[in-house]
């Protein structure tokens, strides 16, 4: 499918490498003398080899049969055993093309990544993702904030704006930003972008008077699994839904997907959970397909026309600091980024390419990584799991926590929050019972991500009024509360899709600060268990004494 | 000294940061609990350590008295000494702040770069190349494309001119294209920028009709070392001149200088060298010193306005597939570079920074690299002399080559090529001989770089016209037969900042081939010795040929 009129001008713009032309003489230069290019002599290279002592793929366990909890946090003092890698500086010639070696990743290369970088993400891709098409492209780059700029580059024209959740990740709106990109916000449930919404806003676009006579957009940015800040999960039916109605209306979806392996199970109390996983724990491709098979689908699966951008990234499974992803797309996307890329940024670090796919790739492998994910997904769960346990366990002194079940849906359980009356029995309380005091935040259960996003009422405070003056509002002094006890959480503001949403030197946006509600997104990623506990136990007791 | 007029709209539409306003509570964070950041726990990084064996910082012979010639070459075989350098997950916390940690290097971080890397980035350009003020700022980024590319977006206007050398680096130019900034040639001699044809452009800008009417471009994009592709090399005398035009014009300079430690002696006959260096090979404060003397100083020792944006790169000294360098610059500059940084791409790869900051700063420290890079320099020096000696060897069968005095000048020695009418005595010529024939060619000597630039005299050729048929011009002609003969340099139609030279499918660029002169870059950086031999000795051949 022709998809050429989505691109930019900057796109369209881009001077033809002056190599062209010189390509049919590549089989001379491999043959005979090439002194064309200006590139170092690999003898110069100061490094013979690199190596490390890495985890097994096993390292973390999935909960199948070795117990309930593993507790991640023994990982601090259990000395794990290692196996070490290397990197020669020449790889032995019978390894073949893809072997990886420093003469070749400490050289310039193809910003399209190592061949080994290549081979391993196309074959991950294909098997996990199963693209619709069958020409699908795979491109490395420095982490999805680089995959999301350059796409952003060639598809977006200076002033459009791009279709996203109505609550979304800063820094893709700081990447557009310069260049007079803005959001337009869908609104959003449990499942992520509301159909009925995007096809709304799509279908009456002409009519509207809040997007300043710009053209309809026909980019869409989302975050699908463990949205941030949201937490919020698409599942393959309402993805199906939303791309149906992209195809209708032109859109080019960029799926940025990091939190894609940390999809967990639904949360159960402490005293009710069990296995954490029916699916063994070994190193197979049974396993590696049961579990990949408990995953929500990627846009990928569905997109038979090719208007998928996906973005996937090394930086939450093997470490942010290796900066490293890979954009899958269209063939003809994937060309202009190559030469985009060649022409901003050139290749990604070899350094990090060798390090990551000697482990990944010729360490561990596929089946391997797939065990990876799975053990470093079943830590992300008991972090979840410890901090909701926390919430739940500060509930019995002075607030309770009830579902709300007219809002839960697609197994995603929603809680509000509310103080209880002096006096009361402590334990959990329902919703039903009489004696539960105003709401007084609430929220949903992650299943994926980093994150519980935290929604106040701020409406039941007593000293609410609709239009508080600058720097009175109850979002500052909650917020500075909770930093003044100790506990510090990202304010809802940054997550903003509100143009006025810009922070001043207070750091706090205006506008949204007139909403009935605010927000907090509490990352449960990397804080210690005890960091986790406490905070949880401040963050009521300064909530309630807020609220009282 | 004020430039912020400098700044490009997309630098100054930047968005604030939305941790704007989060900063006073830092000290919170460190004290307290912060569930703010998305960040994995390192604990989940499957590194345990990373170690690599590097080689010492005397492994390439400087020359000074452990013979004539060390031979690179043997570097293929001889198995040199190495030692392992190691980078734990977590450091000794009595190592201090910049100790180098995998908890930290493959984790988020900040754009400016690892504790490690800007602590020994920040000494070292302030002992190599003493900026002329005291607030410089460094900046990490991932090699001089990048930064080059930052640069341009922060100061350019899409649409305008900005100052190039004559010929120049092709990437510079696919960088800038998308948005329409095009290269204003400024004539250059062996020195590159020649500075009374540079005043000219800048004052008569208003009466040039060649400009679009456009406004006086305000960025400089120079290569003054080791020009690419000419090699030319600009003195600290020809840097003054060129300064105090910028000053005068309110230029700002972008010093793009990835082959500054790549400077050599003047070549000599082979029969007539001796020692390659005076200064002892050995690793200390006083060698150092001396060495550095020898070099041209930089921009930046004559910038006393803060107009100097400087990008050094480990690319050329360390190795390409690093992706590693630094931006030097104005406090300025480098606030909304680090801004656009973290918007744009993130960080540049932990990996990397961690691999070249454990060699660099800490095994071999300071002196050790100096000492590294005189080794590089040294290499290159013997490569060079390689390639000429092996262009003075050819001579001697049917052709001769002769120093143009009237030409040369600066200690750059620039050479005539001429066929030897037949029954000639084979030797070196001089050109007041009446017997030799019209010029084929001529070169500079490179005193750095990698690149020998060399210019045919079309007009020499019996069958040269003023204005060829598209397809068969004389430097498609030439270019191909060396090709088909196995030896493949780079056209000269790459390096044009000509507008029209834009590759055909044919990969020659029509406007260039009308020219009465052809020009090819021929590389001696990276073919081993019997390549470059046979090479030269082919085009000898070849050339002779073409014009019989």
């Amino acid at each position: 499918m022709d998809l050429s009129h989505h691109l930019s001008d900057e796109a369209k713009n881009m001077k033809p490498s002056p190599l062209k032309g010189m390509y049919k003489y590549w089989v001379i230069i491999r043959l005979g003398s090439s002194l064309s290019g200006g590139v170092p002599h690999p003898s110069l290279f100061p490094y013979e080899n690199m190596k490390a002592n890495v985890l097994q793929p096993t390292a973390f366990s999935v909960g199948d049969s070795d117990g309930l909890f593993s507790w991640l946090w023994s990982a601090f003092k259990n000395k794990k055993s290692t196996t070490e890698i290397t990197i020669p500086k020449y790889a032995n010639p019978s390894d073949g093309p893809s072997a990886i070696q420093l003469s070749t990743a400490l050289q310039y290369s193809m910003v399209q990544g190592l061949p080994a970088f290549v081979d391993f993400v196309r074959n991950f891709t294909l098997q996990v993702f199963q693209p619709a098409y069958p020409d699908f492209c795979v491109l490395a780059n420095s982490g999805n904030t680089d995959g999301w700029t350059k796409a952003c580059a060639l598809l977006c024209h200076p002033g459009e704006f791009i279709l996203t959740e109505d609550w979304t990740y800063p820094g893709a709106l700081l990447s557009a930003w310069p260049s007079g990109v803005r959001p337009y916000p869908v609104p959003m449930d449990n499942l992520g972008m509301i159909p009925d919404d995007l096809e709304r806003i799509l279908s009456q676009w002409d009519e509207y008077e809040d997007h300043e006579g710009k053209r309809r957009p026909h980019v869409m940015y989302t975050i699908p699994i463990g949205q941030n800040p949201t937490g919020a999960v698409m599942d393959g039916r309402r993805k199906q839904e939303i791309y149906d109605i992209c195809v209708k209306y032109d859109i080019i979806i960029v799926e940025d997907d990091p939190y894609y392996f940390l999809q967990y199970p639904e949360y159960k109390r402490k005293s009710e959970r069990s296995l954490r996983s029916h699916i063994p724990g070994k190193v197979n491709p049974e396993t590696s397909r049961k579990f990949l098979n408990t995953l929500a689908p990627s846009y990928l699966k569905i997109d038979h026309q090719g208007r998928v951008i996906r973005l996937d990234t090394f930086s939450k499974t093997i470490g942010p600091g290796c900066r490293l992803g890979w954009t899958t797309c269209n063939p003809l996307f994937a060309t202009v980024m190559e030469n985009y890329s060649a022409n901003k940024t050139n290749q990604s670090s070899g350094i990090s390419q060798a390090m990551v796919m000697q482990l990944v790739s010729k360490q561990w492998g596929y089946d391997g990584y797939i065990r990876w994910l799975r053990g470093i997904g079943a830590q992300y769960t008991e972090r979840r799991d410890l901090m909701l346990d926390s919430l739940f366990e500060a509930s019995f002194s002075g607030f309770g926590l009830a579902q709300n079940h007219s809002l839960s849906q697609g197994g995603v359980a929603v809680y509000d929050a509310y103080a209880k009356p002096s006096g009361f029995m402590h334990g959990i309380s329902d919703e039903k019972l009489p004696s539960r005091g105003k709401t007084l935040f609430s929220f949903s259960i992650p299943n994926a991500g980093m994150f519980l996003w935290i929604k106040f009422h701020l409406k039941n405070h007593r000293s609410w009024v609709p239009r508080p003056a600058p720097g009175s509002a109850l979002e500052v002094k909650l917020w500075t509360d909770l930093a003044e006890s100790g506990v510090m959480f990202a304010p809802g503001y940054m997550f903003s899709t509100e143009e006025d949403d810009t922070p001043s030197d207070e750091g706090f946006a205006e506008s949204h600060l007139r909403s009935e509600y605010a927000h907090m997104r509490v990352s449960f990623s990397s804080a210690t268990k005890e960091e986790i506990s406490k905070a949880m136990k401040t963050f009521v007791e300064v909530t309630l004494k807020f609220f009282q």
